[in-house]
Protein backbone atom coordinates (compact mmCIF):
# COMPACT_ATOMS: atom_id res chain seq x y z
CA UNK A 1 0.00 0.00 0.00
CA UNK A 2 0.87 3.30 -0.57
CA UNK A 3 2.30 5.27 2.43
CA UNK A 4 1.13 8.42 1.40
CA UNK A 5 -2.54 7.42 1.86
CA UNK A 6 -1.79 6.80 6.20
CA UNK A 7 -0.77 10.25 7.22
CA UNK A 8 -3.50 12.48 6.02
CA UNK A 9 -5.99 10.35 8.33
CA UNK A 10 -3.51 10.04 11.21
CA UNK A 11 -3.11 14.10 10.86
CA UNK A 12 -6.73 14.61 10.09
CA UNK A 13 -7.74 12.49 13.38
CA UNK A 14 -5.26 14.57 15.81
CA UNK A 15 -6.89 18.05 14.33
CA UNK A 16 -10.68 16.56 15.17
CA UNK A 17 -10.10 15.04 18.64
CA UNK A 18 -8.02 18.38 19.41
CA UNK A 19 -10.76 20.40 17.60
CA UNK A 20 -13.43 18.63 18.74
CA UNK A 21 -13.31 16.98 21.69
CA UNK A 22 -10.24 18.96 23.29
CA UNK A 23 -8.31 15.88 23.26
CA UNK A 24 -4.80 15.72 22.44
CA UNK A 25 -3.61 12.29 21.25
CA UNK A 26 -0.27 10.61 20.52
CA UNK A 27 -0.06 8.03 17.41
CA UNK A 28 2.13 5.00 18.56
CA UNK A 29 4.35 3.10 15.60
CA UNK A 30 2.21 2.04 12.90
CA UNK A 31 2.05 -1.50 12.20
CA UNK A 32 0.98 -4.22 9.62
CA UNK A 33 -2.45 -5.45 10.20
CA UNK A 34 -1.29 -8.93 9.65
CA UNK A 35 1.39 -8.90 12.86
CA UNK A 36 -1.36 -8.37 15.60
CA UNK A 37 -5.23 -7.61 15.78
CA UNK A 38 -6.96 -4.51 17.09
CA UNK A 39 -9.56 -4.75 19.37
CA UNK A 40 -11.86 -2.55 20.57
CA UNK A 41 -15.64 -1.81 21.31
CA UNK A 42 -17.17 0.39 19.57
CA UNK A 43 -15.42 1.27 15.51
CA UNK A 44 -16.49 3.55 13.00
CA UNK A 45 -15.84 2.43 8.99
CA UNK A 46 -16.23 4.33 5.70
CA UNK A 47 -15.10 3.09 2.35
CA UNK A 48 -13.78 5.38 -0.13
CA UNK A 49 -13.43 5.31 -3.70
CA UNK A 50 -11.77 6.96 -6.37
CA UNK A 51 -10.25 6.99 -10.04
CA UNK A 52 -7.08 5.38 -9.32
CA UNK A 53 -7.70 3.67 -6.01
CA UNK A 54 -10.35 2.54 -3.38
CA UNK A 55 -10.27 2.19 0.25
CA UNK A 56 -11.42 1.83 3.75
CA UNK A 57 -11.13 3.46 7.13
CA UNK A 58 -11.72 1.78 10.25
CA UNK A 59 -11.35 3.84 13.76
CA UNK A 60 -11.54 1.45 16.99
CA UNK A 61 -11.78 2.40 19.92
CA UNK A 62 -11.89 0.89 23.61
CA UNK A 63 -14.84 1.71 25.79
CA UNK A 64 -12.55 3.87 28.54
CA UNK A 65 -11.66 6.22 25.12
CA UNK A 66 -14.28 6.55 23.32
CA UNK A 67 -16.55 7.38 26.62
CA UNK A 68 -14.02 10.45 27.16
CA UNK A 69 -13.54 11.93 23.84
CA UNK A 70 -17.71 11.99 23.48
CA UNK A 71 -17.70 13.24 27.00
CA UNK A 72 -15.60 15.80 26.13
CA UNK A 73 -17.42 16.33 22.47
CA UNK A 74 -21.02 16.58 24.27
CA UNK A 75 -20.02 17.80 27.74
CA UNK A 76 -21.44 15.73 29.29
CA UNK A 77 -20.38 12.64 31.69
CA UNK A 78 -21.22 9.53 29.65
CA UNK A 79 -20.82 6.18 31.45
CA UNK A 80 -21.49 3.67 29.08
CA UNK A 81 -21.59 2.65 25.21
CA UNK A 82 -24.69 3.86 23.56
CA UNK A 83 -26.58 4.74 20.16
CA UNK A 84 -25.33 8.85 21.00
CA UNK A 85 -21.93 7.45 21.38
CA UNK A 86 -22.32 5.14 18.36
CA UNK A 87 -23.44 8.93 16.08
CA UNK A 88 -20.29 10.84 17.79
CA UNK A 89 -18.57 8.01 16.54
CA UNK A 90 -19.84 8.34 12.89
CA UNK A 91 -19.59 11.91 13.02
CA UNK A 92 -15.97 11.39 14.11
CA UNK A 93 -15.09 9.04 11.43
CA UNK A 94 -16.68 11.16 8.80
CA UNK A 95 -14.96 14.73 10.09
CA UNK A 96 -11.61 12.63 10.43
CA UNK A 97 -12.00 11.14 6.59
CA UNK A 98 -13.88 14.70 5.36
CA UNK A 99 -10.46 16.00 6.43
CA UNK A 100 -7.91 13.34 4.93
CA UNK A 101 -9.74 13.59 1.73
CA UNK A 102 -8.77 17.15 1.71
CA UNK A 103 -5.14 16.54 1.97
CA UNK A 104 -5.45 13.67 -0.58
CA UNK A 105 -7.17 15.93 -3.36
CA UNK A 106 -4.59 17.98 -2.93
CA UNK A 107 -1.87 15.23 -3.62
CA UNK A 108 -3.41 14.94 -6.73
CA UNK A 109 -6.16 11.58 -5.38
CA UNK A 110 -9.74 12.43 -5.25
CA UNK A 111 -11.87 10.05 -3.52
CA UNK A 112 -15.68 9.97 -3.03
CA UNK A 113 -16.84 9.14 0.72
CA UNK A 114 -20.10 6.22 1.29
CA UNK A 115 -21.91 6.50 4.21
CA UNK A 116 -19.94 5.90 7.73
CA UNK A 117 -21.06 3.25 9.79
CA UNK A 118 -20.41 1.82 13.98
CA UNK A 119 -20.29 -1.09 15.20
CA UNK A 120 -21.13 -1.72 18.52
CA UNK A 121 -19.83 -4.81 20.66
CA UNK A 122 -17.43 -5.57 23.23
CA UNK A 123 -14.08 -7.05 22.33
CA UNK A 124 -14.75 -6.80 18.32
CA UNK A 125 -11.82 -6.87 15.51
CA UNK A 126 -11.71 -6.07 11.96
CA UNK A 127 -10.61 -7.78 9.25
CA UNK A 128 -10.36 -6.01 6.04
CA UNK A 129 -10.64 -7.97 2.49
CA UNK A 130 -8.40 -5.98 0.88
CA UNK A 131 -5.41 -7.66 -1.52
CA UNK A 132 -3.23 -5.20 -0.21
CA UNK A 133 -1.37 -4.63 3.01
CA UNK A 134 -3.42 -3.36 6.53
CA UNK A 135 -1.51 -0.10 8.05
CA UNK A 136 -2.94 -0.21 11.91
CA UNK A 137 -1.72 3.30 13.75
CA UNK A 138 -1.95 3.17 17.60
CA UNK A 139 -3.31 6.36 19.67
CA UNK A 140 -3.04 6.77 23.63
CA UNK A 141 -5.01 9.16 25.22
CA UNK A 142 -5.23 10.18 28.89
CA UNK A 143 -8.52 7.60 28.97
CA UNK A 144 -7.23 4.78 26.92
CA UNK A 145 -5.98 3.52 23.36
CA UNK A 146 -7.58 3.03 20.22
CA UNK A 147 -6.72 2.71 16.48
CA UNK A 148 -6.90 3.93 13.26
CA UNK A 149 -6.36 1.14 10.44
CA UNK A 150 -6.36 2.25 6.93
CA UNK A 151 -6.07 -0.15 3.53
CA UNK A 152 -5.82 1.18 0.09
CA UNK A 153 -6.04 -0.61 -3.66
CA UNK A 154 -4.53 1.68 -6.47
CA UNK B 1 -34.61 6.27 1.06
CA UNK B 2 -35.91 4.86 -2.68
CA UNK B 3 -36.81 1.24 -2.22
CA UNK B 4 -35.49 0.72 -5.42
CA UNK B 5 -32.29 0.28 -3.84
CA UNK B 6 -32.84 -2.55 -1.69
CA UNK B 7 -34.12 -5.35 -3.91
CA UNK B 8 -31.32 -5.63 -5.85
CA UNK B 9 -29.30 -6.40 -2.85
CA UNK B 10 -31.99 -9.27 -1.46
CA UNK B 11 -32.21 -10.79 -5.22
CA UNK B 12 -28.37 -11.16 -5.31
CA UNK B 13 -28.05 -12.51 -1.94
CA UNK B 14 -30.39 -14.74 -2.98
CA UNK B 15 -28.41 -15.49 -6.34
CA UNK B 16 -25.08 -15.78 -4.15
CA UNK B 17 -26.43 -17.85 -1.59
CA UNK B 18 -27.79 -20.21 -3.65
CA UNK B 19 -24.29 -20.29 -6.28
CA UNK B 20 -21.72 -20.39 -4.14
CA UNK B 21 -23.32 -21.79 -1.07
CA UNK B 22 -26.11 -24.52 -2.49
CA UNK B 23 -27.87 -22.42 0.03
CA UNK B 24 -31.74 -21.38 -0.13
CA UNK B 25 -32.46 -18.59 1.98
CA UNK B 26 -36.18 -17.10 2.30
CA UNK B 27 -36.65 -12.88 3.33
CA UNK B 28 -38.81 -12.46 5.87
CA UNK B 29 -40.58 -8.80 5.99
CA UNK B 30 -38.32 -5.87 5.44
CA UNK B 31 -38.11 -3.48 8.14
CA UNK B 32 -36.93 0.09 9.29
CA UNK B 33 -33.90 -0.45 10.87
CA UNK B 34 -35.18 2.37 13.89
CA UNK B 35 -37.67 -0.24 14.80
CA UNK B 36 -35.30 -2.93 15.91
CA UNK B 37 -31.28 -3.78 16.62
CA UNK B 38 -30.15 -6.63 13.95
CA UNK B 39 -27.62 -8.47 15.99
CA UNK B 40 -25.08 -10.34 14.81
CA UNK B 41 -21.62 -12.46 15.48
CA UNK B 42 -19.86 -11.62 12.42
CA UNK B 43 -20.74 -8.83 9.43
CA UNK B 44 -19.51 -7.81 6.07
CA UNK B 45 -19.55 -3.96 5.51
CA UNK B 46 -19.43 -2.38 2.42
CA UNK B 47 -19.45 1.30 1.18
CA UNK B 48 -20.99 2.58 -2.05
CA UNK B 49 -20.45 5.54 -4.07
CA UNK B 50 -22.30 7.26 -7.19
CA UNK B 51 -22.92 10.43 -8.87
CA UNK B 52 -26.45 10.48 -7.55
CA UNK B 53 -26.60 8.70 -4.47
CA UNK B 54 -24.14 7.34 -1.77
CA UNK B 55 -25.02 4.45 0.81
CA UNK B 56 -23.68 1.22 2.59
CA UNK B 57 -24.66 -2.49 2.71
CA UNK B 58 -23.84 -4.93 6.30
CA UNK B 59 -24.73 -8.72 6.15
CA UNK B 60 -25.01 -9.63 9.62
CA UNK B 61 -25.13 -13.30 10.08
CA UNK B 62 -25.69 -15.27 13.58
CA UNK B 63 -22.84 -17.98 14.27
CA UNK B 64 -24.74 -20.97 13.22
CA UNK B 65 -26.02 -19.78 9.89
CA UNK B 66 -22.48 -18.82 8.64
CA UNK B 67 -20.88 -21.55 9.53
CA UNK B 68 -23.29 -23.37 7.91
CA UNK B 69 -22.76 -21.31 4.59
CA UNK B 70 -19.57 -21.05 4.96
CA UNK B 71 -19.16 -24.96 5.51
CA UNK B 72 -20.74 -25.64 2.12
CA UNK B 73 -18.78 -22.80 0.33
CA UNK B 74 -15.64 -24.28 1.24
CA UNK B 75 -16.73 -28.19 1.34
CA UNK B 76 -15.59 -28.50 4.80
CA UNK B 77 -16.83 -28.56 8.64
CA UNK B 78 -16.46 -25.22 10.56
CA UNK B 79 -16.51 -25.45 14.17
CA UNK B 80 -15.96 -21.33 14.78
CA UNK B 81 -15.34 -18.06 13.31
CA UNK B 82 -11.83 -17.59 12.64
CA UNK B 83 -9.95 -15.62 9.80
CA UNK B 84 -11.05 -17.73 6.94
CA UNK B 85 -14.69 -17.33 7.76
CA UNK B 86 -14.54 -13.66 7.98
CA UNK B 87 -12.96 -13.81 4.23
CA UNK B 88 -15.66 -15.74 3.19
CA UNK B 89 -18.20 -13.07 4.50
CA UNK B 90 -15.87 -10.29 2.84
CA UNK B 91 -16.57 -12.49 -0.47
CA UNK B 92 -19.87 -12.82 0.40
CA UNK B 93 -20.34 -8.79 1.06
CA UNK B 94 -18.54 -8.17 -2.04
CA UNK B 95 -20.31 -10.58 -4.22
CA UNK B 96 -23.65 -9.36 -3.17
CA UNK B 97 -22.28 -5.91 -3.81
CA UNK B 98 -21.47 -6.54 -7.03
CA UNK B 99 -24.25 -8.22 -8.35
CA UNK B 100 -26.48 -5.37 -7.01
CA UNK B 101 -23.92 -2.77 -8.63
CA UNK B 102 -24.88 -4.71 -11.99
CA UNK B 103 -29.08 -4.71 -11.37
CA UNK B 104 -28.41 -0.86 -10.20
CA UNK B 105 -26.65 0.22 -13.29
CA UNK B 106 -29.32 -1.23 -15.42
CA UNK B 107 -31.74 0.89 -13.56
CA UNK B 108 -29.24 4.01 -14.25
CA UNK B 109 -28.01 4.11 -10.98
CA UNK B 110 -23.95 3.75 -11.69
CA UNK B 111 -22.18 3.32 -8.33
CA UNK B 112 -18.34 2.31 -7.52
CA UNK B 113 -17.69 -0.06 -4.37
CA UNK B 114 -15.23 0.37 -1.32
CA UNK B 115 -13.22 -2.16 0.31
CA UNK B 116 -15.12 -4.87 1.96
CA UNK B 117 -14.56 -5.11 6.16
CA UNK B 118 -15.64 -7.70 8.11
CA UNK B 119 -16.24 -7.55 12.14
CA UNK B 120 -15.76 -10.12 14.46
CA UNK B 121 -17.53 -10.05 17.67
CA UNK B 122 -20.35 -11.89 19.47
CA UNK B 123 -23.61 -10.15 19.73
CA UNK B 124 -22.85 -6.89 17.86
CA UNK B 125 -24.67 -4.54 16.32
CA UNK B 126 -24.49 -1.79 13.68
CA UNK B 127 -25.27 2.01 13.73
CA UNK B 128 -25.73 3.57 10.39
CA UNK B 129 -24.68 6.94 10.23
CA UNK B 130 -27.08 8.22 7.88
CA UNK B 131 -29.91 10.61 7.61
CA UNK B 132 -31.98 8.44 5.35
CA UNK B 133 -33.58 5.74 6.23
CA UNK B 134 -31.89 1.72 7.16
CA UNK B 135 -33.98 -0.67 5.64
CA UNK B 136 -32.85 -4.37 7.50
CA UNK B 137 -34.20 -7.67 5.96
CA UNK B 138 -34.06 -10.22 8.01
CA UNK B 139 -33.58 -13.74 6.42
CA UNK B 140 -34.30 -17.56 7.33
CA UNK B 141 -31.75 -20.23 6.49
CA UNK B 142 -31.80 -24.10 7.62
CA UNK B 143 -28.99 -23.12 10.12
CA UNK B 144 -30.41 -19.72 11.30
CA UNK B 145 -31.03 -16.36 10.90
CA UNK B 146 -29.31 -13.32 9.42
CA UNK B 147 -29.78 -9.78 8.54
CA UNK B 148 -29.05 -7.25 5.32
CA UNK B 149 -29.24 -3.90 6.15
CA UNK B 150 -29.03 -1.44 3.10
CA UNK B 151 -29.26 2.07 3.68
CA UNK B 152 -28.64 5.43 0.73
CA UNK B 153 -28.79 8.78 0.58
CA UNK B 154 -29.15 10.34 -2.40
Amino acid sequence: MNIEFVNPFLVSLINVLATMAKTEVIPDKPFLKSEKIAKGDVTGIIGLTGDKAKGSLAITFTEPAILHIVSKMLGENLQRIDESVADCVGEITNMVTGGAKKILSEKGYKFNMAIPSTIIGKNHSIVHATKGQVICIPFNSIAGSFFIEVCFEE
